[in-house]
């Protein structure tokens, strides 16, 4: 009898504990698969750095995870997305490269019937503009407000994703943009840290408002990517399959700190002892 | 007619913005003298880097002030301050440097009746247990509670000081702290970001219970050193004057939001004009 065919993992990166949230809907739509996860947890947040300083650690990134033998790159950081993905494509040409952001872009304009989206995001990914970007790309009219939730990431961390004071942040933040009549009809979690939220965040929004989730769109797209390349089985296999693929855990600190964090954000237990710190 | 001497000015680092609480009330001390500002903004934030990276960074920005000619300088953020004041000291022997942790401890030991203290500050500084320590060594028996307020920082920069969102998040922090009948008489607020919160931090608080700014009380011991080497006016002098002392700004990164949030922390308006960025 033959084993089966064992295909190199997928290499996934961020600059914390945030790209975790990717990582899980990726486990949810290729359990079988084997993943690395890459957390640059010595160099976050890369929002408030330079985009040369941010292309510089996502090649560092990348270089640690294709030296151990990765099929497919996924930037789990929204930061990264916006401002790595041309040069990681030069650097590793053969390589797929999945970023979090055309995902959420192309999602948003698929779901959205009045071509009226809101996009949420950290401060540095809305200054940068990228989620508007990536839309009007897609459709030059439509209407894009955004607005910046920095609470909203430190809320997540903390593990406060419930109750009134996550509530009450998330109507400070999101009542303006849906108060009026003609309001966005779609909401862009176009932060990896605000799937964990998504509860509160839903308590906020007038009904009939559409939620994307970027970890959940990238998570598409990867499958779309693989199978493109044939490199993954049908979806019905896998869930046939009770083979559960492995994840190898990486940080550049404190891995104590990201098993902590990264447990709510990932949605299981994770222990410091799995988490091998890498220097870059 | 002779121009008054010009004293050379007292330099302050911080990792980012949350330092300008310091120099505000350095500001308040000690009106007439000149300052210049560092914010590291390009490596904040400190707590969560290694001691090691903390000493670094520290040197550098000491080396920056030190080129300019300073006369005392002061290590305005909490984590350079207890991982860092011993290098600093060794490589400038002749300079006068003074942290935030070591006032912050002896007033609160100071202020205590009980003896009995609180202290809430970022998760980097409650981990390292700098002030715990710091407090212990000035009272060998006191009773110190430590509380991580992560939540503070993203709200203070957000400019959330007041209202019922700054008040419920300090009321879920500091209840458990001080609901038992023998609770802490006394609570340091261990993060230069904190003071912008004072209001709020009050209103959770019982009756009777009293504050330590770190700000307020490093600045007390600059002016202290400043009296010991002859360096500083009288403050009766200093508050009869009318010259009002210059501040020089720099920062790593980013001179729009430094401008922005720090204007939250200084006090008064500041614009990204003024920002000197330097590289490190």
């Amino acid at each position: 009898m033959n084993a089966p065919l064992k295909l190199p993992p997928i290499g996934v990166f961020d600059s914390g504990v945030g790209g975790l949230t990717v990582l899980r809907a990726l486990r949810a739509a290729l359990p079988a698969e084997d993943f690395i996860y890459l957390g640059d947890t010595a160099r976050l947040p890369y929002g408030t750095k330079s985009a040369e300083s941010v292309i510089r650690y996502s090649l560092q990134c990348a270089a640690v995870l294709a030296a151990r033998g990765i099929r497919c790159l996924v930037v789990a950081c929204n930061t990264a997305s916006a401002s790595s993905l041309g040069a990681l494509r030069r650097q590793y040409p053969s390589l797929p490269v999945i970023g979090v952001i055309e995902p959420g872009a192309a999602a948003a304009v698929a779901t959205s019937s009045t071509q009226h989206i809101a996009v949420i995001a950290t401060e540095g990914t809305i200054h940068g503009g990228a989620y508007e970007a990536a839309i009007r790309r897609l459709n030059g009219s439509a209407r894009v407000v955004s607005c910046a939730c920095s609470l909203f990431v430190a809320l997540a961390e903390e593990g406060w994703t419930s109750g009134p004071i996550a509530e009450g942040i998330a109507r400070r933040y999101l009542e303006p943009i849906f108060c009026a009549d003609d309001g966005p009809d779609t909401l862009v979690l176009g932060c990896t840290h605000f799937p964990v939220l998504r509860a509160s965040i839903c308590a906020a929004l007038p009904p009939g408002v559409k939620l994307v989730d970027s970890a959940v769109t990238t998570a598409a797209a990867v499958l779309r990517q693989l199978h493109a390349a044939a490199q993954a089985p049908s979806i019905e296999a896998t869930r046939d399959s009770n083979h559960r693929g492995s994840i190898a855990w990486l940080a550049t600190d404190g891995a104590a700190r990201f098993a902590h964090v990264g447990s709510i954000f990932l949605g299981e237990t994770l222990s410091a002892e799995q988490i091998e710190i890498v220097d870059l």
